[in-house]
């Protein structure tokens, strides 16, 4: 059994790593840390783990993370870089589903956070999380940055494109839409059910953090310099991430279902709907899946893909415990067998 | 393994049965019909079970029900009874899902369901699926008769009262709510998002057909006629109910919490909660238990109870595998420990 | 034109009452105050207001309230009742839509309010502003307190029922809902919609602050004391309240249908729907109209009133502005003609 | 006193119109035409109407619509094209709110709507009712094609770019969202709320009708080859559509907000949102507004437009009554001042 700790347990990331860490076969939660909630009993927080485990909330300093095989940080962003190093340094594996260690250089990780990184000799070892892409330096890794919600979604969307050339990369386009969930469990006006429900809008037009964390992946495997327009929207639901992309094809001789098909064909959570499909999110709540549709409307110069995953799971807290699997040599979807909930 | 068959697979109900199915360690789903949908993937109807299920619906009639271990029917009230007693009599065991075989007196049964029934000689034999109240019989049923929704929600939060004669049986109020996957999946203006949505209202308030079931089960166990007023209602969300119920009290020294914590001390999906709780439908959204909170207010002489399930699950499929499981000497809670999707 | 001012102008009952009174053709509007918000246009706060208003909200204190012929509070319990004894002292007049006035009893409201009464000596001629039932004292009232939703829906529907002596008064049961604006706008993780979505649920079962002030409309026209079980709940929408009301009949041979339609024949907000029907809050959505159903299920014995506001508008700001137009003469539907929203 | 006819006015484009007509000083609803529910009240049907109008339903046939000055068409695609030649024929002035007469090339229209045009002598005649566009024509049209409610959204997003020429025309992406209303209210299981609430999907990737509506409008102001992806999607909320709207800059050095407030300065309806804005559906829901805002992210070759209105009033009923009051001569905002509901 893997030695679990969870830092920062009281968000919706935290309790939904903690819905999927109770039921997994292999791991055994040692420490959930909660300054706020220190000495609370987690199922008195989140009812639906009634029954399900009877652990407290401890303050983080008192947690003895350091006998941890394994500790998830679901904290803000800024938090992990400050206690990575010495849990590091004494063996502990960590998975961060913040965006502490997404962005290798230092400079824009800056830029964009607006605060200094406080251990930037880790960020060369950082792994990032996606296993689609990293999945082998994923299994070795003693630091794995989790990836973004938005950039998983997007990400897995463009890459067989953009791998084999096949679109101006100058002008890529991600019209993405999500969840409430993805905001957060924190007290703010903006996000009351009277101020989202039954409304719809774009926000970030000018920038959004996710951006340079998208156009780094996707730069990776790109010949030339990538142009990306990213605009989210928040969607009047709870959970769901359904991404839009739009390129302009190089070759339109290209058989797009197939490429996508081999592309994924190893990978267990990535489902290729077959052609004229149009995933809903409903289809993966609840569950580890992204499902891709790609499209090549009338014109035939164009390229459409229809991503969708559940932001709170292969967006966030599902992604990390398949990362968990690949690097504790577990099957990689062990544990992730939750059937999406539909209706 | 027990050969299952599934009558009528296209609604809610069934989509929610094949959940549970599909990923249930001691079943093999062997068939699901369909006359509307015969020969189309199921994972084509249901994209939550890409992956999952290879099967096809079939006609109802090419299906080889005859050769499974049970037959769940979750089809519209009146196909059951056609059906039942062919299967039973060869040796094939029965969960009907709809509403044929819980009223024990079928004058009372037609009466409400508007038509004659079809085998009223094996209504005697029926079982009526409550766990919580028929777990000897149901392990030895041949034909078990799964609640309804609503029924389950009001029946185990009045069951504690009246089994030990604590309230006033004239006046029994049950004030209920729930989510319109409780209406199903037919085609129906009045059902639509732009029907339903940002809306609430009572409906049905003349007398609905869960009345009668209910009082049926509350008479089993009180020594008073039970005079209950039902006014069922629909909220602007999927799955959830919550049953508020109201009743004065005969005896206010008995200490209620007590009372009722013991009551469902051996019952794995009853879950009183702590005195002062409000139980909230996502609590158990996905989840077979049912969460129940007693209190009395100010004055001392009224209880209130409030009790939710998810209408889907304890409220039907969840209840329906519970059955199986005591049906096949399985425990009560195999392949029923999905954790709740909160948020 | 009647010069008014609007004191807290920052919440759902605020931007509610602002609505209002932009359309509204007898009035004009002064000022509007927020401490926290001063300097700020009040459309930049509520875009639906862009072209409507050019007013900015200022500081209380600099707002010349005192030139003002009525002054709205639209503030948290307890503010009003700190400055309303200098406006009515200067002969302005005052409703209060928040509860300071409501009560009658100064020490049930200190009790239920949990602070000392800053103006008790204005609680006698503060005049309950439910038209239905004072609409000649409102005429002349100089301090108006505002009903609360939920008692505005649950007096209406038992008034004609109480005052004809009909039902046995000692365990009436309200059972009420209310969409989540009537939590208000203030930063509070349990009503973010990641917490209120799809989700249903009772709360405050031990005792809510609306209990003792139905409770005392109820005893002003009831012979017998007036024992009221009082449950609200949290409907996953933003507008509407819905109370299901249940009391045993005293006398089965009324024709209750006429005797709703007669009580509120001259009240041009209260609609009694036709027999059978059952009122959706989304028929008043933004509209000043109660919708009312009365039934008598099957037994007889048993009356349950369905009851349906919009609880921004008939449930505060709108019947806020038709006591208005009462007290300066206005045709009581002045400015509130608008239709409800559907869908 | 224009007499106005409304034919088919059962669905949501039909209600909406009853709502603004039966509170527009300026007309005389005398005929609501419905085959399937002749005879009924409208009131019965739609009880927010309840007190406001005393009308019927009447069969078509039945209607009289010869005597009115306006007749509405509010009825599916086909309907209208084989009446309005009569009526206009008669001195009937008609707005048909379907797509009969929105493309002026028959052959385009035929190939889209799948079916025989039954007037295309008419077409030429035919003003596209877009008043910020085509004003002076509509004032004086006998016959006048309502736009599409994406297609107005779109339009008025990309207009002052392309009239301009400050966009590359041949890769323009325009993104939309749309709530359920949209799809209309008739019996259709993938709008049951069951299946569109808590989710969300674009559709129509291949193609939709309204891509060629739009791509006429553009076309007619451009000097270049318009090249348009379209991807509208389902919000799971009841009205609004947002448009998100990407090009690419030919043009840096231009002040797009001067440009865009330059260009709606005559226009009531249409509000351009300060700098830096996101315009949210629920800002005009119920309203006839436009809100938009103009962006050009940090590498400032890009321009995004967000464009927001209510799919049922400047996407339908409303710029109808809107169209009306042009061709009436009346003020174009009559009866068209209903402030959006906000929460």
């Amino acid at each position: 059994m893997i030695k679990v700790g969870v830092v920062g347990g009281t968000g919706y990331t935290g309790v939904e790593l903690l819905r999927l860490l109770v039921a997994h076969p292999s791991c055994e939660l040692v420490a959930i840390t909660s300054r706020a909630e220190s000495g609370k009993a987690v199922a008195d927080l989140f009812p639906n783990l009634r029954g399900l485990t009877d652990l407290s909330f401890v303050a983080p300093d008192a947690a003895q993370l350091g006998e941890c095989d394994l500790v998830f940080f679901a904290t803000p962003n800024g938090v992990a870089m400050t206690q990575v190093p010495e849990l590091v340094a004494g063996g502990v594996r960590v998975i961060d589903l913040a965006a502490d260690f997404r962005i290798a250089d230092q400079a824009v990780w800056e830029q964009w956070y607006g605060m200094r990184h406080a251990c930037p000799e880790l960020l060369p070892e950082a792994v990032y999380g996606l296993p689609e892409l990293n999945r082998q330096a994923i299994r070795e890794a003693r630091l794995v940055a989790n990836p973004g919600c938005y950039p998983t979604a997007v990400a897995l969307g463009f890459l067989p494109l953009i791998e084999d050339g096949l679109v101006a990369c100058d002008f890529l386009v991600a019209d993405t839409k999500s969840g409430v969930s993805g905001a957060g469990r924190s007290a703010n006006v903006a996000m009351l059910m009277g101020e989202m429900g039954e409304s719809f809008k774009a926000y970030a037009i000018p920038g959004h953090r996710h951006q340079p964390e998208i156009r780094q992946t996707l730069s990776r495997v790109s010949d030339e310099p990538v142009g990306l327009t990213f605009v989210p929207h928040l969607v009047p639901m709870i959970r769901g991430i359904e991404a839009t992309l739009y390129a302009r094809l190089t070759d339109r001789s290209v058989d797009l279902q197939a490429l996508f098909e081999k592309r994924y064909r190893q990978d267990c959570f990535v489902d290729i709907m077959p052609p004229g499909s149009h995933p809903e999110t409903r289809s993966v709540k609840g569950a580890n899946h992204c499902r891709i549709a790609v499209h090549s409307p009338r014109e035939g110069d164009v390229v459409v893909v229809s991503s969708v995953i559940d932001n709170l799971v292969k967006g966030a807290a599902g992604q990390a415990v398949q990362n968990m699997n690949l690097m504790f040599d577990l099957n990689e979807d062990c544990g992730l067998n939750q059937v999406a909930l539909l209706p």
